[in-house]
């Protein structure tokens, strides 16, 4: 009856999830099986489907599509949504090049809420320059059937829009009449903080989701991107003490040595990372297996998962996924 | 159109949410306005409310009904749900009146997912004894019709549970056909770790949700309360590097000085903490202006709110919402 450390309950309690894979972001099915067949299979866990998945079941998180964000506590790694806030993201990749952000810092963290990055001064005079990158740009809260982007549906019921699933990977709501997509802010999503204006947010400060998902955000401001690697560094960050969880001393801020794109890396300093595909067999009967828990620890499967509860595993390009980073 | 630490910007981003409140978790209406008297209605902010609150408005959060749990960092608040789980809630009471906890350790930290506490011993003769407490409790995932405990609905659709709503404050599942009722896992909910026999709790073994509701939890697992206060405490602990985030070394464990029976504290110790009451048109109001923020930084009001993104202010007693704590 011993319910702590045994690796048993270890397993239990976290319903077979290697923190790895705890620490990511959600995805969803091409389409789920229909709960009758649901009902009856007996999935494998997220981890065997994991381990016995083909490399194509898998893509390569391109380094020109990603912020790598060093802290002295370690790496970030964000991966850019281009198709969906594609002003946002040029800039952000700008913004990067001519390294806006070295030696800014961390300036707010709210419990079950955000935590927030960039020039910390108040004072629009005593800002960094923007170089190249635009001051000005236009709101990129949705798009209509975005170029190029994919969307795998997540069949399972969502009280914040008609339809929800994966664009390009990244967990979005759309409505199925227009074609309007747009991201959802799920844990881990990263978005370009904004004043009143719908079109105040050029990318120079941005946030990342770190505490249950506040959808309420959703189409009301640019989503840029997502952690896939390091979110650790940012969610325990110290509570701001300040309204709203800004610092209230600069001393308390976390300095950011250095965010660069990750084209920009040195080979020896890369990180390759690989997302699951959202369009593969395998990532529908992984979602399908947190759907209906059938480990020995759940009594009852709940039949349902919300979009935010579907993780989306990444992992080191030709490691296996236990190695994941 | 600066989008960060400007006063303004701050209030957006957060959408009006002070920290203290920001850090509280869901509640819910009585009865909530229906969705077109909502889409007229311009709500007064959750803060124009709560100042405006009468002291009917807020229920004292029974000294005899919280576990207080004092680590070097800072104090943590829990209050215990006894109508939903009354052996898991007598049984922890008898632990903590005698003092099982005090010297034991967080063990665990799992990013978006959940913190741990107990005994560290793997060990189960090495494990503190149980003194006066039962080593054997039934399961208490849903009760039906809970003796003395109140419901106000939630109107808002939930892909978990056919109800949802608030049970004497915490938020929670419910079957309207049988009046089975169960708390859900929401951010900041307690619950009693278990080994794979239902049975297998006997709440010695704590944990706290710390991200995205893992509502695949609720009836698989004895929930016994809530956060009320210091969740950052709790929320900011490193995360374990060994699997499911169980620290690997000893000396990463965060030691627990205490964990005692708020009406065992002297006077001059005791935190007086209100919550707000969830059955009052005060608190119906609450809910319907986060459902649809009216205030100048949302575009588009959601018109909708899930059960663990409806917060649920603390404060503390005879003292304006503003300073809780």
């Amino acid at each position: 009856m011993r319910t702590s450390l045994s690796r048993s309950s270890r397993t239990q309690l976290s319903a077979a999830l290697p923190i790895a894979l705890a620490m990511l972001l959600g995805s969803a099915p091409a389409l789920a099986a229909p709960p009758a067949k649901a009902a009856d299979a007996k999935p494998r866990s997220m981890q065997e489907i994991i381990d016995a998945s083909a490399p194509s079941d898998w893509r390569r998180i391109e380094p020109s599509n990603t912020l790598v964000m060093d802290l002295d506590a370690g790496r970030i790694v964000i991966e850019l949504a281009p198709n969906l806030a594609p002003e946002h993201v040029a800039n952000i990749r700008t913004l990067a090049r001519e390294g806006y952000w070295n030696g800014t810092s961390i300036n707010r963290s709210q419990d079950n809420f955000v935590v927030q990055w960039g020039d910390p001064a108040e004072d629009e005079a005593k800002r960094k320059p923007l170089g190249s990158a635009k001051a000005k740009l236009p709101a990129e809260f949705e798009r209509v059937r975005p170029k190029g982007a994919s969307f795998d549906v997540l069949p399972d019921r969502d009280g914040w829009a008609p339809q929800v699933g994966f664009v390009d990977g990244f967990p979005a709501g759309r409505d199925p009449a227009t074609g309007t997509t747009w991201l959802a802010h799920c844990y881990g999503m990263v978005g370009a903080g904004r004043d009143i204006a719908a079109d105040s947010s050029n990318g120079t400060e941005l946030y990342v989701v770190t505490g249950q998902s506040p959808r309420q955000l959703d189409r009301n401001i640019t989503t840029v991107g997502r952690v896939v690697h390091g979110i650790e560094h940012l969610s325990t960050m110290p509570r701001g003490t300040g309204p709203l969880g800004f610092y209230e001393k600069p001393e308390q801020r976390t300095p950011i040595r250095t965010v660069r794109l990750g084209s920009e890396l040195p080979e020896t300093e890369r990180m390759a990372l690989e997302a699951m595909r959202t369009d593969t067999a395998a990532f529908t009967e992984l979602v399908e297996s947190r759907r209906n828990r059938r480990d020995d620890f759940y009594k009852r499967p709940a039949g349902h998962i919300d979009l935010c509860n579907v993780p989306l595993p990444v992992r080191v390009a030709d490691a296996k996924t236990k190695g994941a980073k």
